[in-house]
């Protein structure tokens, strides 16, 4: 008696369902240095251009580039020095023939120049001429204006995820605010006639419920805002009702399904009331991660999650957070970090179902290894233990001692 | 006239920056489901086991495993069904001999039974008797009491970096709140003539500051508080001052140190006058990056970093993130997420000195490319454009396009 007929390949079930997910996020308008980590919404195109003037980027003297051609050590140039460019003015004086102008790092270049000789590379006569040692190209030391920004240039893409130096450049062009998307609010509900709240003493039998909370956390580090339902006994109609509200309030809704078949039957009949087009994937050969339950709801996707601690996050790693930057309109690259160690042991997978091991990293002589943490799946210390985790491809059988692999790191 | 008389090796200095940074966090007692990405103050120790009764990991049949040995489909083992174990409850039966009880995924094993038969291996007779169609060995199918975790067992180290699963570890052991270090408050301090903030028009000469705000981003993402000290004119005596004030007050301080040499030379008097030991390392052989400092003032870390918004966040990267670490107590491994890529061009590098070259990363037919974003350290859109950075080492004298590269995202 097989649970599921048909199991769904992992990656074809997260793109059905990432494709299904459409809609554009509601856009917020936020002063952009608050905006780490949010997803920007509409291109940002330069106003003007950056550096907005012609900069030094050494400390030396503006000079006309010919003046200093066939300058050297043993046949200096000589030059007039006519003054000095402070920071943050424009420069007054012009450089003629034959003439120099100190100047500092990031100073704007006088008209006139086309070059800057560093100081190192000159020699100080008296305090109205030098030697110069080396000559100079035209534009040498100089960022021209405009060299890291044109005015019109696309400079962010909408859909890109704000990180440190998107937030440098948005101010460096002058943009105070951004229109970002809103944080999705994730509703969170536990479901389990032997799930206690954390905070209660469980009696024997019971349990404490972790995955309202370890999945709050991984909400939030994607960047959606995690609302706990709390825990839902095991019972078709109260589940409904609860799903019901929680799934007319959110941008996505995720239901820890409890461990047995009963409290899963529930769970998926559940769901495909909430609204069309209903489940989307029910089963993945994936492991941990079989039961799991991708749904689309009137617009709202729902994941029905297995109740066992570790197959929750995993699952939750692998599908809710690609959902979640979804929701939010981002589009950018879905690269996982991840870390190359050598596989302390062997490891046996079974055909046709893709496995994701639980591995601590090792700091070792001859490198970096990974040691895998076994343990089943209901005990959250496994994932402790760990540092990340190694997918093991649904084509192999394992994977051999002293192999390659990449930890895709928690 | 060099302005450094010996730089000193990246992994140096980065070590003698660290080993000088000691003393305890103070601890702040914050509720465990709040304290995500906090770094734990004291080891975690079990009060009790995990789990804390057996368990069963499948929908079935609690029995004696001795009831079942030899069975087969041609030659079923019968048993008598005498109860079910209801979800949350202690059983008050007890599974005799030739007896078996119904019991769901994580269901509480009744005494007397030592395994669980899953249904699939089951066919029912009637309401009271089954077939065993498959033997099970004692314990199958079963966690065993503190099969996770004994009490007495140190869990989770001091030190630790609170991610999801410690959150709900913490939970599954009645952990409501734990102590955790206080959030270093860092004050960042911007410095030049010629910098205005960036909500100004600046005139023709004048940049905005953006150090200010992109060292906060990264600030934050590391786990510290910034407090922007805004811009400080290139004066010694306000620099002095200000950064007095803001030594006292807070756990780290950075100091954007203008780019040209007299600035530079102000930021490193103002930072040797703020405390015993001061100036750890003075220039590093690095790029971007050279004309950092790394000091230690009366137990504060004193970072100046380059005024090159690159060079600022690539410093702050190699430099300020692992010592807002430490401050926390943070014991754990320092691994840097990296994506393995092919180099797509050509790369040169001077040798002895240790390169970041920023990359944008590409997907093609052939795998990831790591496209050089060349540009000078003065264009922070340069590090918009790129993914991640890669190392070039100071042995060596560049790379070659079409060598594996490890990229290092932000």
């Amino acid at each position: 008696m097989p649970e599921f007929l048909e199991l769904a390949n992992p990656n074809e079930a997260l793109r059905t369902f990432l494709e299904a997910i459409h809609g554009s996020p509601r856009a917020e308008r936020v002063r952009t240095e608050d905006t780490l980590d949010r997803v920007l919404l509409r291109d940002v195109v330069a106003p003007s251009p950056l550096p907005p003037f012609p900069r030094t980027t050494v400390d030396g003297y503006a000079v006309r580039a010919s003046d200093t051609f066939g300058a050297s050590p043993g046949m200096p140039g000589y030059l007039k020095v006519v003054g000095e460019i402070l920071m943050g003015t424009v420069p007054e004086l012009e450089v003629g023939e034959g003439q120099a102008v100190v100047i500092h790092t990031g100073g704007m270049l006088p008209s006139g120049a086309d070059a800057v000789v560093m100081i190192e590379d000159t020699q100080a006569v008296d305090d109205t001429e030098i030697e110069v040692l080396k000559p100079v190209a035209d534009g040498q030391n100089v960022l021209h204006e405009g060299e890291d920004v044109q005015p019109g240039d696309v400079v962010i893409q909408a859909g890109t995820r704000i990180r440190a130096q998107e937030i440098g450049g948005l101010l460096a062009l002058g943009f105070g605010e951004v229109e970002v998307a809103e944080v999705p609010r994730v509703a969170i509900l536990s479901t389990g006639d032997e799930v206690v709240p954390p905070s209660e003493e469980p009696a024997p039998g019971q349990v404490r419920d972790i995955n309202s909370y370890t999945l709050s956390a991984l909400v939030e580090r994607a960047g959606g805002r995690p609302v706990r339902y709390g825990i839902i006994p095991d019972n078709a109609e109260a589940l409904e009702t609860i799903a019901k509200q929680a799934h007319s309030e959110h941008h996505m809704l995720l239901i820890t399904a409890g461990s047995s078949v009963s409290e899963r039957d529930i769970t998926a009949d559940v769901i495909a009331e909430l609204g069309e087009p209903g489940i989307l994937v029910h089963g993945i050969a994936l492991r941990p991660g079989k039961p799991t339950i991708l749904s689309l709801c009137d617009g709202v996707p729902v994941v029905g999650l297995p109740g066992n601690p570790v197959s929750a996050l995993v699952v939750a790693g692998l599908f809710v957070l690609p959902a979640i930057r979804k929701l939010q309109g981002y589009r950018g690259p879905e690269w996982s970090p991840t870390i190359s160690a050598s596989l302390q042991t062997n490891v046996s997978s079974v055909a046709g179902r893709e496995d994701w091991l639980p591995c601590r990293l090792i700091v070792t002589s001859d490198g970096l290894e990974a040691e895998p943490v076994f343990g089943r799946s209901n005990l959250i210390f496994t994932l402790v233990r760990a540092d990340g985790l190694v997918r093991i491809p649904a084509a192999s059988t394992g994977l051999d001692a002293g192999e390659e692999v990449e930890v895709r790191l928690f």
